[in-house]
């Protein structure tokens, strides 16, 4: 399965009314169109913009409105934290404020990844009165926080709201519950005990020799809770395996049940080893049933608001999966092509339009599409499509979905 | 309504990568679909194989996930027992067993239905404890066993696995109810004083004289109650008709308030009278609102692996319905033409692909597509929709659904 993220595009001016994928010369995903079947897939349902966290969720078979439970285990979960059972995670960002508690740089000048290492291992001196906080610090500004203990809940707000030339908000209970007033207290004091640590260390204040914006606050938000779920793994009675370079990803696949593959190289962004994860995709279908690979620098162009860009992107990802579909296609495996929403690129957010979809493999009903971009895949014999059926009807190629009835 | 069983099919290497339908010169079918609207249906959901029972549920219009409650009452309706509440029903094989209890031969021999008929005789003398059983053989070794009593339940265990070579498998409860655990040991007792009976009947002991496996065990599974539902007739307020030859189809259209049609010669194999079948549709078309004519052949000739009969006997049941088709074009009926789910004729195996659908009829939105078969339909103004509404799509045809709101 190769997700896409964020492919899913508009007709755009720049490209002549062309969505990037009908204006890119994308050889190997018009082939894959080719030799399968094709349509369109509401990934949660029609004309809801999924995050990338529920979206993931729908695409591996978990409805997410039932099974969703907060974007922080899977952050966690991905940046390698062994999350237990009763932890609450957040996503944070180190984050610049200034003396009278207003949000200056919501991203501390980007500060570096190894600068952000240093600021993080400053933090573990934190004790907190009624949990154990653990905090990770990912890529540059990026980290995140759990809290460990008895009684905490997911239901806090968020204290980074998406906005500078604001005041630090509070954190607050969402609910009435005991749970959510104790963890948003407990928080609280992390965000104040982690500001004086901050505030005061040398990396911080040679920083602002240099002028530069210091990290001085972490802003956490996104709080979650492990999902409750069967593993994949169980479901289906498969093994599956997951590469990715985004965090967020690896935590969704790894709360899942999904196995971890680390591709060296593999950053979830537009640098990315491509050629690397593909080589460790091909040597993954050797050992697993279901093969998950996850490519971020679509949604990356997209959210920078460059069609041009997207396109290329689309015709470099769509060479450099050349040689996994031709093995695909040599054992009669199956692949399934699609993006887990849709980024409109003059837009740089998420959007509701569905996606399109590609599923090629030996006893797929072949259609007539031979084009992968959202209105030929249209015409296609799938038609449309919701985001949690895709992995049953993989599962139904693959002989694993019992009979229902007799 | 025709439902031909099985019919939906994948690329078969020996029709050159099409299905049956694709391959079939059906003339009838493809002026089905040139004069309606065509689309494709999850008879269940996507990717799910349907059972032959959840299917028709579906088919009719009630939701197999909150509505099924086992095969075995279908069986026994099929067969013409007068199945009450609280009785618990269960399909059954005549077996060969051998004397340390191991199932040697499934289907004893292919005991003719005559023999089975003598056998299910001497079945009638058992008297169990605690519930009257009621024994019907049916076609060859096929039968059915009801259980009549108090506190009776379906959640009791197959005794018959599908399997060769192994030992006889003692019923057990499949929940932790009172009543699971006593029908499990009223079938038992059945299971025992039937093997004692079929042992030492004549007929048997004959049938080891002259080399044949004989009947000497009752193997049921498939426990099932009648399902608790409001008739179709009511819920629609129509008059509705079935006609079939297997026995499961007419026992589904009779628990959900079909009157049943007996045709002669309507065997539910490809050896089915199905002339008469046609003739008899056309009769109740003078009486009925809905008449749904099951076709057991497709699904038949599937399961024996053999797609070239598979498109022959589609072009046979193409032919064969054309003057049912000729009365509903002029009489301005509609006609939906579909299957219950795919056997894939090169597996012989239930999978959850969609089935193709036509709806002919004076106010249908008439599409472009001309050829009856999976890849075309999916092409047509249906797109793709689910079995359980297909029941609500014609019943609107027939201004038989009230508004909801105002």
């Amino acid at each position: 399965m190769i997700i896409c993220d964020g492919m899913g595009d508009r007709p755009t001016k720049v490209l002549n009314r062309l969505t990037p994928l009908q204006a890119a010369e994308a050889h190997t995903f018009n082939r894959i169109a080719s030799l399968g079947e094709c349509g369109i897939m509401d990934v949660i349902s029609p004309g809801q913009p999924p995050g990338s966290d529920t979206a993931h969720l729908a695409i591996f078979g978990y409805d997410p409105y039932t099974q969703y439970s907060g974007r922080g285990a899977y952050e966690a979960l991905g940046a390698g934290v062994d999350l237990k059972p009763g932890d609450v995670a957040f996503r944070c960002n180190f984050a610049t404020v200034n003396d009278k508690d207003f949000i200056i740089d919501r991203r501390a000048g980007r500060i570096t990844t190894e600068e952000a290492k240093i600021l993080a291992e400053a933090l573990k001196d934190i004790k907190l009165e009624d949990a154990e906080p653990i905090f990770v610090s990912t890529t540059e500004h990026r980290g995140v926080l759990v809290l460990r203990g008895d009684k905490l809940s997911r239901k806090v707000s968020d204290v980074d709201l998406h906005e500078v030339g604001v005041r630090v908000s509070k954190p607050r209970p969402l609910d009435d519950s005991v749970e959510a007033e104790h963890t948003a207290r407990v928080l609280e004091e992390f965000i104040i005990k982690s500001r004086k640590i901050l505030q005061n260390h040398p990396l911080n204040k040679e920083r602002v020799i240099r002028g530069l914006n210091p990290a001085n606050a972490v802003l956490p938000r996104g709080a979650g809770t492990l999902p409750n779920v069967k593993p994949i793994h169980e479901v289906w009675n498969i093994k599956a395996a997951a590469i990715a370079g985004g965090a967020l990803y690896k935590g969704v696949a790894k709360a899942l049940g999904f196995d971890i593959i680390h591709v060296p190289g593999a950053t979830g962004t537009v640098n990315t080893n491509l050629k690397a994860k593909v080589q460790y995709t091909i040597d993954a279908l050797k050992k697993y049933d279901l093969v998950f690979l996850h490519i971020k620098a679509t949604d990356t162009v997209s959210h920078d608001k460059n069609p041009v860009r997207k396109k290329e992107v689309i015709e470099w990802i769509s060479h450099e999966i050349t040689p996994l579909v031709d093995l695909i296609e040599s054992q009669g495996y199956y692949l399934a092509l699609t993006a887990d929403h849709t980024t409109p690129s003059e837009i740089g957010e998420h959007r509701g339009d569905p996606v399109p979809l590609a599923i090629m493999g030996p006893n797929v009903r072949r259609d007539s599409v031979e084009k992968f971009d959202e209105l030929s895949c249209a015409r296609g014999g799938l038609c449309r499509i919701r985001g949690v059926d895709l992995i049953k009807i993989l599962m139904n190629y693959l002989d694993k979905v019992p009979l229902f009835g007799e």
